[in-house]
């Protein structure tokens, strides 16, 4: 009761406290989250299925197009402005997400990639943080590996069962349906970084 | 009873009443919404997440597709030769989108704005409007600070909370789904100059 | 009963029965519905909301895309190899679309059409057709004058309210959703022109 | 009872056991699809409705742009990598389709075919294997033929209804939405091969 209390006092918005898993020890595991979302300082992201929908739209010469959320940008630019760091692992290629992201002031963008941990790892030596300041976000089973290596792993609401089993915060939105958008709200309300219009 | 008798005799669509809030003086709020839609000479629209549902399609070159609606551009169409006034206020830029809504007869056409106020000024000194003679429409953050200066505020259902919150009518559709023809409409049925066919 | 016994006799698909509206002279009103069907010779359709689901795909230098259903497609040129004839009339411009239609076989094609009725008249004149040998789908204002003219007249699920009024046959699914291949099968297998595989 | 409790042993997932048809011998029909699913050896799969939604995307120039979905090309990379076969039959012509799957490693694709069973015959021949031991997906009538020589016959849950009526497996999945994922998946786990990360 007074584990519930706290958290209505931080500001944490409601989807968050209703994602999280039913549990026995429900405001100790509450208060966990929350600790891990306190302590983030950088998002790596997954693209397929979390800053899209998993849908390829091909054309006749087999270009792709993937569809992307403005409000995922609008939080990213934002989150950005206010000093946290981004970066990108995935096994997709496409210079127009590149160009897209990259242009919010992403500087870590790691595409093609096989092995996702090798990326990770690669994040932590150049921008010097640990995982216990870093969120994951990834869909699928390729994720795995590192969202068991972070402090904070969070994936959308139609990530795969798999995925969906290991992660901290599963988002009440989609992939490429605001999800990217709903962590990064999130963690920057609790730390009293979203901008006030 | 009686304020609902009046509210039918009107011809004001049901979504309109279902659409606004529960309220203890809920005739005279309804009779007030009505007042202000009234009173509206012109509209003024946000882009993404109004005219579009917030999704982007990017090609490999990095261009981007927005998806638009027929019905909203067919009410757009109707209300400029009816004689309002239209403006667009945006924060992305893109030639596509500026050539078909011009191409209606949109003539105050904002785009790349950071300040929505600022390009808001503008648009009242260049028609000479006042503020409660201006519907304005958005979905996010940045679109709060005009939505609290306009007589009337609309946001599709999905806009983010904090604009559901201080506008006058949430319409029924979704960005990108004929929430701009849904607004159009019930005002220009209001004013008794809906298209009849 | 007797009434529902004939319909299921003659292979009626359960979504026509179950998109007619409820009736005091229900089991009149069914046979009725089903004679319109049995003499339909040809069929014309509206594009933006029948053949698309009413979104345009707007790229930055202004092109427009249009999402039709394969299914949809699929059901045209089975029904112009069952000897029907098909006629577009629409108010939008789109070469790409026509050169899908017309190379289904669709003969007449009216597009950047203002008043519906007039290239209705034309399709008349050019086929020898009467209104009741012809069903016609739109789903919008603009559609009302031939709609209230043929003799079977359809719409999507999702039309506006007053088109929907006036339709003798409402279909379950939506514009660009396959219903087009609703009505169109539903016609012939009536006539039991359906193809059997 | 027993029978269920075999199920659950192996290893099968909910959503198969949810799809299979009620049957007063449930537990018998339960081991039938499994045993089908074992002896699967190649894969054969439509395009429009299977691997996409059915929707086109037009240009204005006529260009049709189709939606594809990442974990159903994810599930067929895994798959090629374990050693399974896949065959494509299709009715539609598109070289970006064809680049994208014969990029997995699918190497019989089939394009532009109006009689499936012709197709079937070719690709058995080439690759020396029975129609026990292939799994075919489809999901309108010029399936049918198909469909009813295979051994285990599988369709999205939005095939037309003489589809589904003929299917072994009906995927909880759309087309273009995981439908091909979640087969593939489910033959894979069931024969121990499905990727462990």
């Amino acid at each position: 009761m007074e584990g519930e209390q706290q958290v209505k006092n931080i500001g944490v918005p409601q989807n968050v406290i209703a994602s999280l898993q039913p549990d026995a020890q429900v405001e100790v595991e509450l208060v966990h989250v929350f600790d891990k979302m306190k302590s983030v300082k950088a998002f790596i992201l997954d693209v397929d299925g979390v800053l899209t929908n998993n849908d390829l739209l091909i054309t006749e010469s087999g270009e792709f197009l993937r569809k992307m959320n403005v409000r995922d940008g609008q939080a990213i630019k934002w989150a950005i402005q206010a000093g946290f760091k981004f970066g990108i692992i995935t096994g997709g290629v496409s210079e127009g997400v590149k160009k897209r992201l990259t242009g919010f002031g992403i500087e870590e963008y790691y595409s093609g990639i096989v092995d996702k941990l090798v990326a990770f790892q690669a994040f932590k030596d150049r921008t010097g943080l640990a995982a216990t300041e870093i969120c994951y976000m990834g869909d699928d089973l390729p994720d795995l590996p590192v969202l068991r290596k972070v402090s904070l792993s969070c994936c959308p609401s139609d990530a795969v069962p798999e995925v969906k089993a290991v992660c901290d915060y599963v988002t009440v939105n989609q992939g490429g349906g605001g999800c990217v958008r709903e962590v990064v709200e999130s963690v920057m309300k609790l730390q009293g970084k979203w901008p006030a219009l």
